[in-house]
């Protein structure tokens, strides 16, 4: 795929153009970032959105889910789905009602999953999907056995339709506001919203002596690129 | 409306039965302690998902737009549309790869928005969100002006049709996986995510001797029903 991501009539963003970035590299970080994201597929010509997790292998999206859930199943059927991916940086206080806003990274992608049949390419995208959402726990749980293998599903979806919108920095605001006889003395800025990790908490059944191992305790903040 | 939430046919839950939740408060909860939703619709056929700002006004839900923006046109025009809202709360470990979850709150709606027309109505919605999103803004900042009032596109959205779903606790496990023989000796618990807020980032414009006001200093932290 080339280095830019190149938009189709549905991934051209038209509101917020200079939100709008176009470095593939950015999809990546953003994707990479993320915990969840939101599906959407159409059910009985009606839309519907679940959270689900999911990973980024390359240049291919993995969702994961149960085989037994409609969504996927819908999804799984060669219909289109779009995927969203929001990572929430901070609250931006204006001088104005009209320009409070966001500080936000976000990637959209739209098109056609396949369901993986494959043992060995399942098997290797649920290590993925492990390890997005727990690193270092695919080595370290118990792997899945041949019942829960085959409840599990997992849909693919090409990288190659896709938009990243990102929103950083102060409030944009009317140059009128700034002046001391309108608004300019309100206060404006940004209040950041962080991702942090609390204290582990140890399932009731672990046996004393049981320490929480390196690859949890040492796992970096969430999206951690934030800038406010 | 009820107390209850009553379920039709795509309302639903069918997968993790034991993690929906019925009752009407639990789905108000949920939506006031999020920030950001996820709003789907149908476009040409294909399901599109966008993430927007929102707030709840008793029974109703208000999206946030722009009158320019496709989708608020789209689910503006008597269509379909879905809303979820999810909280992430913390990352299960479980000792089995097979187990690994999330523990969140979810809430998710069905129904057709209606765009706000009444000047009135729309005054009121946009306070509301505004209050939603910067608690305090709406009689802190200028009030929004014809133009930018124009500008500005509110949906309502009724919460007549929709599903809560939660999962908290620590993970379930296969009795097998808790001997010393299988994987009782591994860690498994919850990595709780907590949200909090960093320190206001005043506007580069911002003249000196402007205090951060005290609705921004003492803003209570997101998500704070979490219980990892």
């Amino acid at each position: 795929m080339t280095e830019t991501l190149s938009p189709t009539e549905r991934s051209t963003i038209r509101r917020g153009k200079d939100r709008a970035v176009t470095d593939r590299s950015a999809l990546y970080a953003v994707l990479d970032a993320g915990l969840i994201c939101h599906l959407a597929f159409v059910a009985n010509g009606a839309p519907v959105v679940v959270p689900t997790g999911y990973a980024r292998d390359g240049e291919v999206l993995y969702l994961h889910g149960s085989t037994g859930a409609a969504s996927l199943r819908a999804a799984a059927e060669g219909a289109e789905v779009c995927v969203n991916v929001t990572l929430l940086d901070g609250i931006v206080y204006s001088r104005a009602v009209f320009h409070h806003s966001v500080n936000y990274r976000s990637a959209t992608i739209h098109g056609v999953a396949r369901q993986l049949i494959d043992r060995d390419a399942k098997l290797a995208a649920l290590a993925v999907l492990t390890n997005h959402l727990a690193p270092g726990q695919w080595d370290y749980a118990r792997e899945p056995s041949k019942q829960e293998f085959a409840k599990t599903a997992v849909l693919a979806l090409d990288l190659a339709e896709a938009a990243v919108k990102i929103r950083s920095g102060p409030p944009g605001e009317d140059e009128d506001d700034l002046t001391p006889e309108r608004n300019g003395l309100a206060w404006a800025g940004v209040l950041p919203l962080h991702q942090t990790w609390g204290e582990p908490l140890p399932c009731p059944e672990l046996p004393s002596g049981v320490d929480v191992p390196g690859h949890v305790t040492a796992r970096p903040a969430p999206f951690r690129e934030g800038r406010g």
